[in-house]
């Protein structure tokens, strides 16, 4: 699959057939994001990967995510947590995890499979599951797994996205 | 070129040669970041697409970025500015430019083209010279244009990332 068809094709998947991901799968997914830029190459991220049904089903409590309990592979990424007098640092992690998480997901789309994202909203849920330590924060989570039906990875008709003319910008605002 | 090899090759570039980037490779790249996906649809950025030598060499200056002087095309990305009061707010605008950057640098990589991101350290700098509004912002830039030699598009050696087995944690931490 070539990376433009990836990019326009991608949507945002919330239903999964109940199918295990291989471990050739998951693991190509995780390096996808392990090998990431970074500001200044800190990786500030951590990925917990769950496969286990029984740990999803209790993860997708962590927002009210019923795709995550669904889900293949649920990566939870963490962070160093927001330091109130700094908040443009976290903000700057988060830059970093999100291309990490692009780069997951586009990984993902090469092989079928497809992805959903969330926010952490509940820290507290996913700590305790998880047992990451105190000074690591999850933020966001991005549940894989293969779509209901595959046409899901073809994207039908324009996105639903501003006209190119009022995002884009040529030379000055 | 396969999403898989567009990840794991590209790397930083921050040397340029001096050719411009013609317009269907430009209009690419920000259609890459166009349709990227974001929190709730919300589309949080615009994107001041600059090609012009002389601007490029000024706006070098909002930070200290020799090679967005040397670049074909140097993208400033604004979002709204940052709320004290809702800090995770900007945190999340910035995770889905994340994701919106790493769509315009794969898409380029796939075009042969390089890209360098940079922090917009001085903001009244670009915003001087790019006249953006008040209720926006600029936090980064990422530069692009044809590196100085061919072969700095393709990885050689392992990525300098921490190991595997440091940054993945599989079911719990």
């Amino acid at each position: 699959m070539n990376v433009w068809d990836a990019i326009y094709n991608k949507r945002a998947i919330r239903a999964f057939r109940d199918a295990p991901l291989p471990d050739d799968v998951v693991e190509r997914i995780l390096e996808a994001g392990r090998v990431a830029q970074s500001s200044r190459n800190e990786q500030p991220w951590d990925f917990i990967a769950v496969r286990d049904r029984e740990r999803l089903r209790q993860l997708a409590a962590s927002g009210y995510y019923p795709f995550v309990a669904q889900s293949g592979l649920t990566v939870v990424i963490t962070t160093p947590p927001m330091d109130v007098d700094k908040p443009l640092n976290f903000a700057m992690y988060l830059f970093d995890v999100g291309q990490a998480a692009a780069n997951m997901q586009l990984a993902a789309q090469e092989l079928g499979v497809g992805s959903g994202l969330g926010r952490v909203f509940k820290g507290d849920v996913a700590r305790e599951l998880l047992a990451y330590p105190a000074d690591k924060e999850a933020t966001m989570l991005i549940a894989f797994g293969y779509p209901e039906s595959d046409d899901m990875l073809t994207r039908k008709g324009e996105p639903n996205r501003r006209p190119f003319d009022d995002v884009v910008h040529y030379e000055t605002w």
